[in-house]
């Protein structure tokens, strides 16, 4: 059985998304970001990945897969017939990885990042003043369209749903972008995501407490 | 014929490294991207691409491709007899997905770009803090591999050999990791990266003069 490292409502929920939409299983294993240690025996996480972050995929031969962009592209590719990405060759592919790429570089490790992981010590103003153009393209993109990619959802759709999502508590609203707004309205009504929201967040929560 | 848009020694030079390396003739449209204007016309640059960054790669059949991941495994993708990305559906190609994606969030989003657009105002002590940790990462990784994904060059190694070369010009000397440092320069020592390094060095020397 694939297994994941996750934390809950970081980037790796796209994964957790992915896996729900393609109907697939797994063992889902909690991770402490802050002190780096796994929540169910206190293990050392940079032992599972040097890295120290999630998601990590761990694949059937015990492989471990790492990065949100290949974490997705592998899931998808598990069941070809669900269509969580267009087939390797077709034209769309690429535009997949686009899109792939655009959420990993420039809204989450440009902006979301930051935000959580620097604080308050000056040194968001400039990622804050650049976040209103990057989300402008993607706004201007699904004006016309339901899904980023052709036209069902695919795991580019997981990764901005869950951006986007986090962009509220980073302080920003996307109100002012009303097709983003919708996109994310629409995403999260999909049962697979509303399920696997709901079960980060009581996660969270059982955190907090 | 594909057109690459590019700035020198930007991160469009891992795209024209992969073009030299497969040996596909593009032609070339110089950018400026602090006026984003691009230099053969005085052109407006957002019209190409409203991202406003390169690389933009304009495709046979006029359609327009950015964000490196996406750029470099279409370039590889031209002359899969090239080698220059492990086929489809093989288990190498999420590992190349990884490696592009690590390149493009962790060390181009996180450290270079803020290193170089956002310059000394109190942001870049914490991507500072942080690159160390990053490098430790592929410099582990090719202790004892020449190259980032099975036994010949890949377009992930064109996309990491750019990220190292900047490192010097954002003040962190890559000797700390004698493997990263040996491995740069056996890319550097490949006739197609040694002529897209000339170009682009030309061209940046006609920018500063
Ligand atoms: N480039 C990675 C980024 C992974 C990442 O930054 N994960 C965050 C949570 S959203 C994390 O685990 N941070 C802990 C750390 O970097 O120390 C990807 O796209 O998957
Ligand atoms: N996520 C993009 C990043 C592209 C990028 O940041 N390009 C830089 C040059 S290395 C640029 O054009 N910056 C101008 C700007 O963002 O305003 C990719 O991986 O291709």
């Amino acid at each position: 059985m694939l297994q994941l490292y996750f934390s809950p409502m970081a980037c790796s929920l796209a994964s957790r998304i992915a896996l729900m939409e393609v109907g697939v299983d797994a063992r889902y294993h909690q991770v402490h970001l802050t002190t780096k240690t796994v929540a169910t025996d206190d293990g050392d996480f940079r032992g599972i990945s040097s890295k120290g972050a999630v998601p990590v995929l761990v694949l059937e031969n015990g492989e471990r897969l790492t990065e949100s962009a290949a974490v997705l592209q592998y899931i998808a590719d598990l069941k070809p017939e669900r269509g969580l990405a267009p087939a390797p060759g077709n034209a769309d592919r690429y535009r997949l990885q686009e899109w792939l790429s655009f959420v990993g570089t420039e809204i989450h490790k440009a902006f979301l990042f930051p935000t959580f992981w620097y604080e308050d010590d000056g040194s968001l103003a400039k990622p804050r003043a650049r976040i209103g153009q990057t989300l402008s393209v993607p706004a201007a993109h699904l004006a016309d369209r339901e899904f980023l990619v052709g036209s069902s959802f695919t795991v580019a759709d997981a990764h901005l749903a869950w951006a986007l999502m986090l962009l509220r508590p980073a302080g920003v609203d996307i109100a002012q972008w009303p097709s983003l707004k919708a996109y994310l309205q629409r995403m999260q009504a999909r049962p697979a995501v509303r399920e696997a929201i709901a079960t980060e967040m009581a996660l969270r929560k059982a955190v907090a407490a």
